[in-house]
């Protein structure tokens, strides 16, 4: 049955983007697997043919093409070709609605344009080293000083971390109480911020993940993000476009990775014929196939609901769960039916299946989302 | 998120079904268990309040409710209170399509008024003691003699079999043929049709499956059912609805299942406190949740591409592979959550799980799912 | 590899067993699942050839077999023949090593001899409506009155139930703590003492699992079982052997089922072929083998340890933990791979799938053993 | 309960190599996998304190310590620091055994004090780009030449690859014949033989696994091991102890794995306290748990049959099958119990994680496996 989820409109972006990652992305991957970083111009080439922050508004040199399905197929174009190095669905998707939902007009007009043009690319820093779904456990605080506040603490796991031009810091800024949690936009550059070394990874090899130190960082009124007490709640509220960010990519690479394996199954000959002619083989093959189309049908759903604000935290949470679980026994199954070159890192299903791996633990673990969609159920 | 499947005019159904459901067959459930069969009498009822073959043209008595989703609420409504031995969805969606599809005027005319009535229950005798899914393995014939055929052979695992009062009955047309295969209609009564015992199974113990014998019964032309060596091609082109069909109850199914593990894990106690406190219980009602939600979007979207015409052979068999390995996983843990109760023949997880086991194998098995959808995906 | 677990001993009682069980006991399974209960005098006649608590004394009419595997021979050879009413295990390995081991010299002497006979066939009375693996959750009371103890309460899914000659029923002994339990020697006829509809079940369909009441029954010293105070610790100590003996019926249920998958697999043809000539048969039924022979190794392991008196909780609760999912697992393919048989009542495959459910749930449910081996490992 | 299958001797031999693993190995490590190949000298120094080929005779050098128990204690203690580098097993277990089994008394006092002694690292080449599992489809020939053979082909996959000081070469000799095949002994330095590139691969990054090249290579009299027309038998025939080698050191591995799982467990806090107070994950942990047992008491019962000859290839199989299916969960269990840390390279459990993939995959892959078992089943 055709899919049935794109317009015209989509397809058109989507075929511009798939030429702009042919031209720009693809010659170059190689390379920045091995240099462990994408090059920073391609964020700036990106911005410049309207890739990033498709939604954003003329006045900020976007686009104005709304809807969360132009960020799915950037998504989706991005995982054809194997690319997790190069964010732009969280920088996009993720960390850009936070300035567009919780800032202030000086503040859209601040840093919007950037974000779009790729000048300034984009992190958001909540993880610390000891506190990683238990958001409310953080340390790094944040200490009224007048009307400044003064940053101390450090965030792991953070992408885009060495490239990024602007961090949104998630601090305490009450001690006393364990919700009262603001957001604070630190440049690069600003006294007292450093970043750690780049973190070595099973996957995502040419994302720059880091490491990031506050130490007494001064953030002025312009800074703050949102009301300082509430950012806890923001987080959450973001919380549904990111699972869902990160579910349509785990489809997408569960396709990508299952046509890895059919490729392989065709032309690949074993005792004297093809691997697809082989009964396990095709079985497998067609299981991985039902559970790409299935989980697809679900979180193409949830996509549609999310573009008229009918995606509830729980249907995020689901999508979240089920497709990186999909993902996980696919690129699984997919180095499996590669045999010994599957475990190859040349072979992209190799870089597939090691990147797979943490789709089911950031943006909140598989047990975070049972929660979610236990205390949904349950009551 | 809403489901947004349905329009007015199926809740409309729904509302009526579900209230004729109530008063006619809930109160007699226990007795239909206990006796291994339902009443004759429902089946005239059901017609009467228009639940039969809603698709039927108001010449034969129908109300010209077409598209599968007027089915599928017939289909989720029976599910919903466990009711697996009143096989409409079986004649409505299953066999009388047959007679819609491949029938003459004449036939059309002749037959389906009563099937719309519920005077005439329908039956589809397909399977043979030693061959299940390789339906071209058949060794019932048909032997020609004049301008009528004689039909020698017997069939088993038919659902209907003792109340059907029309069965359409696959039998070989020609010996050096594989493929060569007839249907044949064949009415109650007819000299040299019998019907053996009512089997006995591990569940659907309401429902009337039977073996059917044929010695030597002679059916007129008025009783082939199309091209007598063509019923090969007309079989295969009914199973994706046959499938789909399956797939609808088995998301309603595993709905009804999880319902009832979600109420008891509410209500019991255990060391204390509700079984919806222990994390453990609670992620497994949540992995259910959201594999009862997937496994509907995906059969959903297959409805409705169904209705336009777009639902090919190996969507219907990822469907059905699917939502049939779903039921079953979903059956098996709502009984686990029960604990001993769920043993309890008297308690409907216990038979919903008992029910279940079928669901992968006929129409069938998960197995031959898996080699359409391989084959469909490798050339 | 050769199994290499028993001694010429065990060997030949095994062979007395099983001729026992091919006369006695094979011609009548049928007739003892339409009727719902095995003939009472087949336990005189067990009795009487030496296959009740084969471990008893001479003294007590017993043969001086010791070490569980003897017991093992006599589930084994159970499990062969699907024999799940007779539940010869339960009444030999389970409870009447109560009373060996916390009865005094005067309860043994008056009831072992009629347990080894089978004049006497035992049940446990734990499990209560409302309390399932929390065991001292339970509300049958047990209330002083002189030298006496009067019983209230109810019991159910208690095996040998309508059989029982003599039941050994737990019972609170002081309302103020949660563990004081006492065990309690209650005869068939006793006044207050009634039994409950057999309960009709998804599988074990010929053994007499029943509800029990206690109304006021009363029950002098000779009838308390041990330190009235302290029957929760017995009762944990016995859990060990109780476990293991569920384990090792699980293995030998699983290796019958997988007979029957074989041998199926071997006959039945599809397609033109045998069924284990399809790649994805062979190799489930070569999964099965393994889980097979890996569980049988473990519980062996297990068995031998426990003769030398080193089977922790943990271990016991592993082997039970992992032998039921294996016997689950298994029994679900071995109906696979039957297919439309597979659910047909009258194929063993389908009874054993029917008995094999609620392996995970009694002796403990697999929740109660993943919290035993957890806080073993967790501390 | 106690594990029982190891002797004093060779608890002390385990004492022994586990010292000199923390004295010359553990503070090399991290050097080891950043340059991607263990130092050279360490094999001498493992061979100086007699940790290689600990079976051999004493006129080769050997310490006569025979039995595959030894084996598994060097296998076990490696696993347990997570060295997968410095591939002792496969040296000694696995490669000089074929110079055992099939050298002459020339050949093997030629070639094993030197494997002994560590100066001669050994490599074993079967597998091919292009034939995996199936041995038979090699294309590297040997062609005669007078009483020379030339050797023609490359092969990959190589393990000690780079390090290797012999390798141990299958060739087709016969292009009519599949599976006449032969062993030839080519020493480093031979005119024709060069070494590819080290590969890059998803785990095992400080194992020397390497591209072979032979174009025309000549191998006189004195190298060709065995009968050259029955080396396919010959292969066939160490496989049982080459699949046991593998998963004696996935058990080892799983249980290094479950140790960092609990370690971290007890130790890291989430939402307030220790995530093993979580349900969830101590459920998850005793699933490990107990699958880790249960493949250990398999494996350790197909060690004492192989000790004394009775392991068939079956059952080789079966415990390859399960052990590396049990390290494959483990692994992937442990990582996400770690969250993101677990995704870290830095971290053992991350690393563990990536060296556990292709243990499904080489000495055979879990589908040959099943294909082994499946054919002793079904016969």
């Amino acid at each position: 049955m055709r899919r049935q989820h794109y317009e015209a409109g989509h397809e058109e972006y989507r075929s511009a983007f798939r030429g702009f990652l042919q031209r720009e992305v693809v010659p170059r991957q190689e390379r920045w697997l091995a240099q462990g970083i994408v090059d920073r111009d391609v964020w700036r080439s990106a911005g410049e043919h309207g890739f990033l922050l498709p939604w954003a508004e003329e006045r900020h040199g976007g686009l104005g093409l709304t809807g969360f399905r132009y960020e799915q197929v950037l998504i989706e174009e991005l995982a054809a070709i194997g690319e997790t190095g190069l964010a732009i669905p969280l920088h996009s998707a993720v960390v850009a609605p936070y300035l567009a939902a919780h800032g202030t007009p000086e503040q859209r007009d601040r840093w919007l344009p950037g974000a779009v043009s790729g000048d300034v690319v984009l992190a958001l820093a909540i993880t610390e080293p000891g506190t990683g779904s238990d958001v409310a456990g953080m340390t790094t605080r944040a200490e009224r000083d007048g009307d400044h506040w003064v940053l101390t603490g450090s965030k792991t796991f953070i992408s885009n971390g060495v490239h990024a031009d602007l961090v949104i810091v998630a601090a305490r800024t009450d001690p006393e109480q364990r919700h009262a949690v603001g957001l604070f936009l630190v440049e690069a550059g600003a006294p007292g911020f450093a970043r750690g070394r780049k973190l070595d990874k099973l996957g995502l090899r040419s994302q720059d993940t880091a490491e990031l130190f506050f130490d007494g960082v001064r953030v002025g009124p312009e800074g703050v993000l949102g009301d300082p007490a509430r950012g806890f709640g923001a987080i959450m509220g973001m919380f549904a476009q990111e699972r869902l960010t990160v579910a349509a990519g785990c489809v997408a690479g569960a396709e990508a990775a299952l046509g890895l394996a059919v490729e392989h199954a065709k032309g690949r000959e074993a005792f004297g014929r093809p691997l697809a002619k082989f009964q396990d083989t095709r079985f497998r093959l067609a299981q991985m196939r039902t559970e790409v189309d299935v989980a697809r049908a679900f979180v193409d759903r949830c996509a549609l609901a999310h573009e008229v604000g009918d995606l509830g935290p729980a249907d995020a949470a689901e999508a979240k769960l089920f497709a990186s679980e999909v993902l996980g026994r696919v690129a699984d199954e997919a180095v499996q039916i590669h045999g010994g070159t599957g475990f190859m890192w040349e072979h992209p299903v190799c870089r597939a299946y090691a990147d797979a791996r943490v789709q089911r633990i950031y943006a909140g673990t598989s047990e975070i989302m049972k929660e979610i969609i236990g205390r949904a159920l349950l009551g």
